[in-house]
């Protein structure tokens, strides 16, 4: 949530809100009607559940709270897209989303026009709590665009007719990844977090002191044949390069390869939201989770960094440029260019664990649940990536996941400690 | 699967075939697109998915067999619409058939299509063989029209909005059912099993010898307000009436009255397929299970029939008439009329575990796991029910569900020893 | 329970109880402390438990009701030791009795010899309800006594040191078993049932009449050869002579041969409560489950015996003889002998389903919960084993187990229709 | 694993040898054969195999290793006494660790005699390697022991009987607790991980810089009357307490209460190792996880201290004195004293996640795997508890489980921000 919000830099309030609402919509243009109400694993919602459930945040948190006029738009809905505020009321089980025809997507669609039209109202108002809770709620939508699609990628991907979400196919990439080279940085007396200039989520905050060793980070992310040479060392069958709880996960789920990969005949082939395609061995390795990137960098003499290395090293470098989803591609790029992106292409993870910064305090009231109770058993991913909103993100933003989580587009870039 | 297949009484086997088809997608006539991929438990299927599976039998075991010039209409259909023939293939996991956005309805209602004109080649051949698969494959094609019902029911039921599927509301039933009234049956020296004379599948043969003791059989369904009084009695609380395995499932899964009841303020409803109405005293208790349905019988000092009682009771009752799909009631009638009825309205539970007839063979092939692998841990229901299609049951005809499973439209008919 | 129970034809009934209950604890005298208390899976009890149980019983059913004088030995046995009868209080969950190291083996032993103490007034009275009981608790005990070596031959066959229980090794079995022949049964007008002249379960009544068409029963057991070309044959690979339930459950549980069988090398060996010895192939096949044997009988071409054939077919050898627990053999015989035994050697799965007799009705108050209640799921042994006390079994017993339970001593007849 | 290992103060590294093993054995003195073998759940290992365990340890990495004519004792002994050394073989499943009777307690402490004779040629060796792993291996066996008596606590606590370990009774504790009192620390620049001047494990190195904001720690362990009075308030029932993973496993496992605690008629009890007792509400809560130690911090307006915040106000304490398990009391002891301990009595939770230190690497071979691959999903605990062997732990000392773990004895010390 939002410290000190402030209005995008180019937009205002009431154009930036067109804009986010429209862009949900536009992502779905291209699904049939069937796509939108799969839910292919407890951990994914359907297309159709992210579209009202981010519309059920504004009525509830604005037109609710501050719209007197307001009568809700269907007293069930309360229940049925509530995501995990208990302080509201007891939401409809996740694992059972998928299972809701009704609404249907039309009903949802309209759902959304009436919202849009009750916050009008709130739109032109002059208060800085309104408009607070409008630029989080704006934030919000766009984590759940990218949601949307790393949902319905883990469901076409998974469908055995293997359908394509768009018609954008491989890239001409490059032949060859540039050499993996390490940039060093001399650590020290850091800052991190958010400085307060401009929109940030609570997690972000207070900006605080911390030391660093000396340290040194990759300059691109671990390529597809990187991953593959450890594959083919046997790096799944040998626990030396697991963590406990990894070896466990990857043994009970048969892990032995990243999510959307698959072998026929010696050849491997990649699902990406194009479609299936033959793996392009200098691209980013994708959908690894933390286990697995945990495990490589240790195969390959590395680590992963912490949260604060990553952060260090980002520092500077906003606002964030590189390969969103506004790009259209919504697949890792080519590892070809001299210069190293530490923003876009992947969610990077790292090795911290989600935790509140020294003096961290969840907002008041329901919204403090928005952040706050999710501090433990995950690891903090940086950076954004090819399904992330462009602006979205920046070098104090933390995404959090398991670290068996692997339908994000999450990779891997290397640390170690300084020489 | 048949034994002297024949076709039916008026139609040739083309109109047959013709009518029995046009009438599954007519059920689905009132669905949205959304409804028609759900899966709301592992048990049940997306109508979609009965639409292109009873599809993939014709393809499977007719044209694929019998047409030369046939090539598959998508060969990936193969592991996606294949149920549990072992024989044919590896199936798709079953829990997983509501993942499956794609094929679309539309591109399903394609495969219809397609392998409806191409079955008009095999319609016309005067081969035993073929025109007794064709027959099959319309009797299995029944089958699936009734779980269509059945699956959809439990997602429209358990979805919070309750939208019903029809319109057709709830009867000005009778205040009061008839008085329940037993009718004795001698037993003795009887003949169990099909006679032969027309289509029967293969779990109806061989037509057999059995002893059975003097019986008694009710000449009504227990009602809604009969079976309150078990549940206001204490009747799910108290093990002496149940089975250990009931017992221990209704504890598991805190059963406590039939699936579609719900209570508010003292007052009960019911969903139905026209929504969601106050519950009808006087009218069949109905989505009870085995267990429950034994509970019931024993607590109210009776027992159920043996599957062969009920048989026996019903022979010569043929044709089945009764309230059957074709009423488009899709709901058990009243009980006030003076006449009592065997067939439609509500499958009824039997004691009997469902096994092999003496000398029972099932059919050489694939197809031969129509029904004999399923000899084990179920029991048999008799009868038809009012999602049933008219003309599709008769005395001898085997239904078998596990015993807790309560999604199907099964009720409770009491027997006891003859005094 | 008892229809018209009597004593034991030698002995009066203070004997009888004397010796039974002394035969369990003769039973446990080859083991060490530790092995009293180990529960190796939810299914089997510790011994210690077994002892323990048996007792409860007799305190429960005899003492509390009959004797005025007497006060429970220890109020929290009750919960401790009450297996499943609901009607007398909530019992300890079996999954949990492995974890009760108290009481100890010799506080059990004291429960014992105060529980026999104070039965002694109770053998003395000439009062028909208790005798009944009495012999009704002497029976349990004999089936506990049979558990005890089960289970325990489960504890110690899954341990990798394979500990022997006693040191009765390999016999000089033939080398190979007499060939495998039929007997043919006319079948027909045929009673089946108790005839109430000695003591049995509530579950052999009433004794009824039934029609059985002509069949035939092999002259012995499948052996351990036999089994084996089985396997070899892919047997547990080809899902076409697995019933439904049973394919689910080989797969999910990885079954690929009888329980207590190793390969080493190429070789076969076999974990009896002698020890692991080298797999005696003329020796009848052992610890198969019910899906297995059905799966073997439908590979060989033949089918499982309905427990009526069974009975029919066992009418007329009572008493029973053959080998039982008190050869101290605790293993099944060599098949080379030219006489067939229905009875001892191994318990025989039947296709019938565990279900009530016509017009059975289970004795009124808790001890109706001896049998009734577990009339769902299971399927009917017949035959008693080699772990059977001798005396315990008759023509009409009925034992059951679910069936994919494969620690009992069950083996395999095959039987088929009459030519 | 030792840095840079020294013997003990005042011992000799075989007579310390002889003290800790005869220690193990102690402690396991008042158990009966049967307490030895139970395993009440998966995480925790009956006192037999932790007996055995330890002893495989010096097996394994001294004797195997280093003394030539050393052979195995047991060859299957490898298998059933490794607990998670992947590098070593696969180990025996853990939760069937109870299922073992063999081998017996007797043949365990025979394993035992075996190994110290053959240890004795060892610890006479000045090999500075040969000397670390002995000490290695004290340190390991001293752990087990604190798991010996947690381990055997959840057997004898749960068992309805609950019998005493011992006679230690309650003892005259003060009627009242002092005051809590919160303590300012100034934070800064510190220095957090083992000096590296006597033994410590791996994951208290490397010795690094970190800095704190100031903060107050409570100068006591928080009560039972003040978690009384937390339940009181409805702390398990409101969701705004909770981390969101505690909450759900919370609801999943029902906790409404520390482990050992029972109510009967309005009256609290707790089990403790002298048996079960009235709930000493002056005395300190134990028992308690992560979640609730958390959830209980939120509500009393506070927060759990990080691992380094603890470490910092313990620097200078160090050698640690106070209620550790030579004490013989084996609960946590009366708060009434003016002067505030950091170490014995309870395991202390932090809010840290169990990870590695700046640098950290852990050791070659094997013994690797003794800390550094459990770096996930745990949280670190400090201090030492009442059932630590004297002399175990330190300032630098990291205890870790995972965060819903309740049957160590670990308590809550609340932290906050400073002023």
């Amino acid at each position: 949530m939002s410290a000190t919000p402030k209005d995008g830099p180019e937009l205002g309030l009431a154009e930036r809100y067109a804009v986010v609402r429209a862009c949900s919509e536009a992502l779905c243009q291209p699904l049939c009607i069937e796509d939108y109400g799969v839910q292919p694993m407890d951990d994914a919602s359907p297309p159709k559940w992210h579209l009202a459930h981010t519309t059920w945040f504004f009525e509830t948190f604005l037109l609710a709270e501050f719209l007197d006029s307001h009568r809700p738009v269907d007293e069930r809905y309360e229940m049925l897209f509530n995501s995990y505020y208990n302080g509201v009321g007891e939401p409809f089980p996740r694992p059972r989303r998928g299972h809701l025809s009704r609404p249907t997507v039309s009903e949802v669609k309209d759902y959304r026009a009436t919202v849009d039209s009750a916050m009008a109202a709130l739109l032109e108002r002059d208060d800085a709590e309104i408009r607070r809770r409008i630029e989080l709620g704006l934030q919000h939508e766009q984590q759940h665009q990218e949601l949307i699609l790393t949902d319905l990628k883990y469901n076409l991907g998974l469908n055995p007719l293997k359908p394509a979400y768009h018609r954008h196919g491989l890239d001409a990439t490059a032949a060859t990844a540039r050499p993996l080279a390490f940039t060093e940085h001399e650590g020290g007396d850091v800052r991190i977090g958010a400085t307060g200039d401009a929109f940030c989520f609570d997690n972000e905050l207070p900006r605080h002191r911390a030391w660093l060793a000396p340290f040194a980070l990759a300059d691109r992310l671990v390529t597809n044949g990187e991953y593959l040479a450890f594959m083919r060392d046997g790096g799944y069958r040998n626990p030396a390069w697991w963590l406990a709880d990894g070896w466990d996960a990857a043994c009970a789920n048969r892990w032995c390869k990243p999510l959307y990969w698959r072998e026929q005949d010696g050849l491997w082939f990649e699902y990406r939201l194009g479609g299936e395609q033959p793996l392009a061995l200098s691209d980013p390795v994708v959908h690894v989770n933390g286990f697995e990137a945990d495990a490589y960098a240790r195969w390959a003499g590395c680590r992963l960094p912490t949260e604060f290395e990553w952060e260090a090293a980002a520092q500077g470098l906003d606002p964030a440029v590189g390969n969103f989803a506004d790009a259209g591609r919504l697949h890792p790029g080519g590892l070809s260019s001299a210069q190293g992106q530490m923003f876009g292409d992947l969610w990077e993870w790292t090795s911290s664990a989600y935790g509140p910064y020294p003096g961290y305090r969840p907002p008041a009231g329901t919204l403090g649940e928005y952040n706050g109770k999710f501090m433990s058993g995950q690891l903090v991913l940086r950076g954004g990536s090819c399904a992330t909103p462009q602006g979205h993100v920046r070098a104090s933003y933390r995404n959090f996941f398991r670290p068996g989580a692997r339908w994000q587009f999450s990779g891997i870039r290397l640390a170690k400690d300084a020489a």
